[in-house]
């Protein structure tokens, strides 16, 4: 289906939307008016602008408050239409959105506001203009969609439709059942927005809150398999008021709108890209330093051994049971010290994967390889983290392990044996982007959004995995702009017994985060422990958990760089440890206060 | 009255808190238990730092979910109750908060909610422990502070009364008159926190918008009047869950907190500071610059002429009617140019202005003045803005026109007689912090906050006026903390004919901001204007507005530095132009992507 999105979804000027919207792969825009305004453009040189990137305007919009008013009142809305139609003339746009009216003046009078859009409809079709009325949620006498359609119906004009918007038919708790009762050729638009499930004055809700298909609570596919039914044939059209978006550079936001719309279409049964290759387990995490010894030693006192070396880079593998690091200390490394650059995924069919990934806008890495070493499929995920499609020890397939080269080392093993989960800081303005990336792209299943209180501000997290918990990530993000760095990465180590692998850490000369006193107080006033326990956890600072399927125990390295480990026992245990956050996240920065890291 | 703030309302480590409240004058904190979970220090340096810095702790918070709960469920209660009671021993806190249950397995059973907290209390007599209940407005079945106060009743025990929480209260509607009813000495502690007013889910907005009082839209000092009257005679505590003080700096966050009680205080009539002296108009602006050519092409250009020099400073007086600028090129200009840097305020009385701000917290400046300097009040306001207190032209009292010498000049004036407004854009931490300082320091009269669109951002305004208007600030924020400074100061003045004032601007080589066409053809559809008028604004760059007490035309220069200069005629008019603001955001940002400004 064509696919369109409505200027005040993108920040920026409104060339800068059109850009965006054209790069993202959209066939048309809605031109929103205060873009409009404030561009300047003409109206003709806006045409030219869409016509050059490919883009039709497939509406403008809004026109207000029109319908059933005084007749005075009536006649100004006309005038101001002639005005509007003949701007509409000149940019090319022949469909104009009528939202239902909230003017104080507007009366409860369906016969009166069918006999005005009638006289508006037949004004605009002398300009070649279809007028689609829409029911506002909060229109202060037509507020569902069934209304406004029986006053479309009424005033039986060619040139007047409907148009639908899912978010005020979803966020009133409409059925959208009824949508298959009114005639396709008669719904002039549809427009898409997502909404977080909020409790809230609607307008704000809509206002601010708004996002892209999947990014939110709503059966939106629900909704547009109604409207298709219907025989509507126009595009499908995001219109997204929300106040991170408008702060976002356009570019990657119109790219994660186009996405959203790809998956929609894909759900509805209409679009069929590559089928998602679900992720089996996690290869390899691989870190990013500008100094491999700080982090070696970490690895070294958690158990790792240097197992391997890259035959043509400078990259180390370090292994212990089934978890994997690559330590990496080419060029690229930032400033600010070693950060978790990439992670390799386990993939069924790592070419699949790959094409998925593209066919659904992931940026393709360049295989920028010598020649002999194994092709290997990466795309990029929104936060930069390079992420590979891997075939480890599978003889049929490419494997990145052929790149390297053995090195004789002694087995130092201490009871780690897998990568538990992998904890990824996402950009203030990517967290809504990060989670229907990970969704739609790698084919992961994403849980709710948690608040967990840092000493300095909220931050929320949200955790996507597979079936099985083999592939877990945790995607962070501060609670404003300034923390997109402030809080670290890291990479949790599955262990059966947490206790003697925090011991062994410590005896290898390793630090573990030191947990206040005053949390194993309060432990001991909520749980009960066998002789002893609470001792030794206070003692290493393991932090404990439990949820209806079990028990957690877990405990954490000091940061390197941007980059911390954690050792965690879970033993049936499904959550990350959230209750314990705020006290690991106050410790971090009191540890912080004392190393001066 | 004694006052108190809940640790949780401020940033940071517990000790950063503690250091805060007490430097911003509070007698006493509660303290949030994870605060303390988080803290390094033990329970007894808690207390002794408490001591150090001259505070109690006036409550430990919360217990949850006690009462009204399964048998085996209570005796777990009782049980975490004991290490919590040893634990407020060692802190030397006599009080703990009880929130109503939310769990799933409380009843809705009087009696037996009655009956386990007379045991609760029982044990914390004890250990000299008091139990304040209160109803949490989202509690299971207790969500009302006289649902509450029957319980405590019936439970009749002395080491157990009520806890009022003004949000829980004010936020769902409920008659505080009926606080009257309960004894005062029952009254076991009184938590204030102000929100504006949403229409949103309670829970939600509790824990993330609550305020100062003064900063939001309830009528607390309606509901401490009431609890004065019962006798109450513990402190006001102010407990405040608010995203944007949990991110900003601790220490402004508590003289801000601390001023919103002291204010509070005076309303109530237990306080009395200094009365407020309103400001009478606008003595000058003044700009602070690396380079005063720009500026001074820009004053020229407008009609304005340099009139006298300071005796001591490198700085300029520029003037126009009642309008003066300042233009100060002393050493501390800011590196990224022009900025307005102090505010001239006319004051009936300005040794008394400054006593009331001193008073309410407001930072006092130095007299860095030479010997035979006119004395000048000068306090800071939360956006570092300096504000004189000024008297000119009265010869009782020292005048600061006194310090400059005059310089012969060409009068050359273009119609401004004063300066209408100013515009300043405020950290985006302390935009609350901000009207209630105007309001509360200054005498001024708030309006109503606004969102205007930005093409990169939400923006938030809010005017602060005296009452014959002639002082007006203009408060702005952008939508993120990045934001701070993306968005200029201005000053706005007053013409009785815009149209003649921007011709003489642009023929003595000024250059006004450009208007998009689309403007003016929007605005054809919305008005009717006389013959040529229209096309006299589309050629100068004039917009236009009305509302119901009038017209207003206003335009712009271009920016320097972080300085513009908007020319306005208000015929009745008392509005801002917000309905222009984003075309003229838009403008600006077109402007500089033209200029490279």
């Amino acid at each position: 289906m064509r696919t369109s999105i409505a200027t005040v979804s993108l920040s920026g000027s409104l060339t800068e939307k059109l850009t965006a919207a054209s790069r993202a792969g959209f066939d048309g825009v809605e031109i929103f008016e205060n873009d409009l305004l404030a561009s300047p453009l003409t109206p003709e040189e806006i045409r030219a602008r869409c016509a050059d990137l490919g883009l039709t305007i497939d509406l403008y919009q809004p026109m207000r408050d029109i319908e059933a008013v005084p007749a005075e009142a009536f006649a100004r809305n006309l005038r101001r239409a002639r005005h509007k139609f003949e701007l509409m003339r000149r940019l090319g746009a022949d469909t104009v959105l009528v939202c239902s009216s909230v003017h104080p003046l507007a009366v409860d009078d369906d016969a009166l506001a069918a006999h005005q859009l009638r006289q508006l409809a037949e004004l605009a079709q002398e300009s070649g203009i279809r007028v689609a009325y829409e029911a506002l949620a909060w229109g202060r006498h037509v507020n569902t969609y069934t209304h406004a359609w029986r006053i479309v119906e009424a005033a039986d004009h060619p040139a007047l439709g409907t148009c639908l918007d899912s978010f005020h038919i979803l966020s009133r708790g409409s059925d959208p059942k009824g949508i298959q009762d009114i005639p396709g050729e008669k719904i002039f638009f549809l427009q898409l927005a997502d909404a977080p499930l909020l409790a809230m004055d609607v307008l704000q809700w809509s206002r601010h809150y708004r996002c892209f298909p999947g990014q939110g609570g709503f059966d939106v596919a629900g909704l547009v398999r109604h409207v298709l039914h219907t025989g509507y044939d126009g595009p499908l059209s995001l219109e997204v008021f929300n106040d991170v978006f408008r702060q976002a550079d356009a570019g990657p936001t119109a790219v994660d709108a186009h996405r959203s719309l790809l998956v929609l279409q894909e759900q509805l049964g209409v679009a069929d890209p590559p089928a998602p290759v679900v992720p089996t387990g996690v290869a390899f995490a691989e870190l990013l330093t500008p100094d491999a010894e700080p982090v070696a030693a970490v690895l070294g006192a958690l158990g790792f051994a240097r197992t391997a070396r890259h035959r043509g880079k400078p990259v180390d593998l370090w292994q212990q049971g089934a978890a994997r690091v690559l330590l990496n200390t080419s060029g690229a490394a930032r400033r600010d010290g070693t950060n978790l650059a990439a992670i390799g995924l386990e993939s069924p069919d790592p070419t699949g994967a790959a094409r998925r990934a593209e066919a659904l806008l992931a940026p393709v890495l360049p295989r920028r390889r010598a020649t002999g070493d194994a092709p290997l499929d990466a795309v990029a995920a929104p936060d930069g983290t390079e992420l590979f499609f891997c075939a480890t020890d599978r003889p049929e397939l490419p494997d990145w392990r052929a790149d390297f080269a053995d090195i004789a080392h002694e087995p130092a093993a201490a009871g780690i044996h897998r990568i538990d989960h992998l904890a990824l800081t996402q950009p203030w303005h990517h967290y809504d982007e990060a989670a229907l990336f990970h969704r739609s792209v790698l084919g992961l299943h994403a849980q709710e959004s948690v608040d967990v209180a840092d000493p300095y501000g909220l931050m929320r997290s949200r955790a996507v995995t597979n079936p099985d918990g083999s592939v877990r990530i945790a995607l962070g993000v501060g609670a404003a702009p300034t923390d997109d760095t402030a809080h670290a990465q890291h990479i949790a180590l599955a262990t059966d017994d947490v206790v003697a692998a925090a011991r062994r850490f410590r005896e290898a000369g390793g630090r573990l985060l030191p947990i206040p006193a005053n949390y194993y107080d309060d432990l001991a006033a909520r749980h009960e422990f066998a002789d002893g326990e609470l001792e030794t956890y206070r003692e290493l600072g393991i932090l404990y958990d439990r949820d209806a399927h079990g028990e957690f125990r877990h405990c954490y390295t000091l940061t390197v760089g941007r980059v911390f480990f954690e050792l965690v026992q879970r033993d049936g245990y499904r959550g990350y440890g959230a209750r314990n956050a705020p006290v690991r996240l106050a410790a971090q920065h009191t540890a912080r206060a004392v190393t001066g890291g």
